[in-house]
């Protein structure tokens, strides 16, 4: 069986995760999030693709959800030392490596997807991992500054630095217009048997991905079922609910289910704690979504999967 | 008082913390080789003023005489995960900060002088530091290697990978015929009161330096004594001797002497082991050279400087 997934950073590494565990024999590929890269100290990081190689690859801080285990700062303290920063975004010594590496490839002119595979090559995550474009796409936030005035920053500036602190009133993905879909994706959605959503950032996660010219409807010709990453009308970690205010999207499961629309999304899981929802066109169920634990996961990503082969079974 | 010191690494470095000692007031300008510079992992890094730098600063590690104290390895052993090297360069998470920071401002568009000019701001070694040269100049060694013929490698993989074991056919300064002094070298040169050689390396390091047009005759213009790096027929540490036999010269004082020529050097201080070294047309005493603790380098110093002031008064 073969599984396209579109995945963000935390929470999509931990539903693949579970899906791996679920579907042990599945060919998984994960198209990656790139509209949260950033270039720290002159390296490209890309923290989503990051997320999901060092999760699945065994390499992850467990307890924060990103970043490598046994992680140091040696090398960020020393850059603070000469008045280097900026000092908001936690890279590690370990980590470093990785954005060394990719940055000398980058430089080398390597695309993208050729580096993320050479790291995928130490890491082993037992998925084939696709950045969404080799281009380059930034998320970008318009807010009003208190200090500089209404202005577009750099989504890691609103997302780490300010926490989301200041209301977004607009968030694009700069550069999606004219970005292609990286080398492998379009046919791994088309060839596909099912597609995935797991409970990512519904804006900037997987709204990002879905930018990329030709992404969507690839994934609409396919039979489509997400993961709510709303529970109980609030996002179960990070701050989608800002992302979703600055949309224009309220902050539900049904809302998110409607966002991504008819045509798009076949089947829709939704937590118990959301009572009874329905959203025209589109398969929903309910059941326990807190990704507690592995077996937890594997149950909502087991439960996932099922419901698209169901519906794929029944598409005309 | 205003002197000028050319400099390489380790030995330079300490030759130079015993000049602050014996001479607190003088304004001392370090002119620092850059021909040991390299590229490592896409990072610029400057041995010989990082050396200098650290251990004025505070921060060498005292007992390699390279390199940050207290350092960790984590960012190499990372790199050597993803199959990256070369692992034979020394470079630590605290070091590697420092090529991070002069990478990034190189790419920005800085001239490595103001780079270094940027470095030492934290470190305030209490010199002025200037690279010798702003241009890129790669000290090349050419060597007959078993496996792939005669070729020319850079610097640092025949000193550092291979340790000098193979022979040296020729040594050359690449690109230091298209290089010009660094803003404020030649200027320091001759505003200087006297010009000192530490016990450097007399071919990679000084030699090197004097290679870009203009500096050895700014230099040969004025009262110059330097220290002899070899003591007792051989180099006190590094391998000297190996680099003093690719040219052609003997490894001993008065060879080493000879070589910097008349016209250049005025005075020059070898150590007592060497018997009665006499030089035509050079000034040559001789008393204790070991730089084996701060005292007898700062009286090592003191005797350079002393035999320099002593000279330029006699000078008509």
């Amino acid at each position: 069986m073969r599984i396209v997934a579109l995945a963000g950073g935390i929470g999509g590494a931990r539903f693949l995760r579970g899906l791996q565990a679920a579907a042990p024999e599945a060919e998984i590929t994960v198209v990656g999030n790139t509209g949260d890269d950033i270039s720290l100290f002159g390296l490209r990081v890309c923290p989503d693709l990051d997320t999901v190689m060092y999760t699945l690859g065994g390499g992850i801080n467990e307890e924060q959800g990103w970043g490598r285990t046994d992680e140091t700062f040696t090398v960020k303290e020393e850059l603070a030392a000469y008045g280097v920063g900026p000092g908001w975004f936690g890279l590690g010594d370990r980590d470093f490596a990785t954005h060394i590496v990719r940055t000398q490839m980058l430089a080398a002119g390597y695309k993208l997807s050729s580096v993320t595979e050479a790291l995928c090559d130490r890491w082993k995550p037992g998925v084939r991992l696709i950045p969404m474009t080799d281009d380059q796409v930034e998320t970008h936030v318009v807010v009003d500054d208190p200090e500089h005035g209404r202005r577009a920053i750099h989504f890691q500036e609103w997302w780490v630095r300010l926490r989301a602190s200041l209301p977004a009133l607009s968030i694009a993905p700069v550069g999606a217009d004219e970005a292609k879909p990286a080398p492998g994706v379009l046919k791994a959605i088309e060839e596909a048997d099912v597609v995935l959503f797991p409970p990512s950032n519904p804006v900037v996660s997987i709204g990002t991905i879905l930018a990329i010219p030709g992404i969507r409807e690839a994934v609409a010709a396919n039979t489509v079922v997400g993961v709510s990453p709303i529970i109980g009308g609030a996002p179960v970690r990070g701050m989608a609910d800002a992302c979703l205010t600055a949309i224009g999207v309220e902050t539900s499961a049904k809302a998110v289910a409607e966002h991504y629309g008819l045509g798009l999304l076949d089947g829709w899981l939704v937590d118990e704690a959301d009572g009874d929802v329905r959203v025209e066109g589109i398969e929903v169920r309910s059941r326990p979504l807190l990704m507690s634990d592995p077996e937890a996961t594997a149950a909502i990503a087991r439960a996932a999967l099922d419901l698209a082969l169901e519906l794929k079974k029944e598409a005309p």
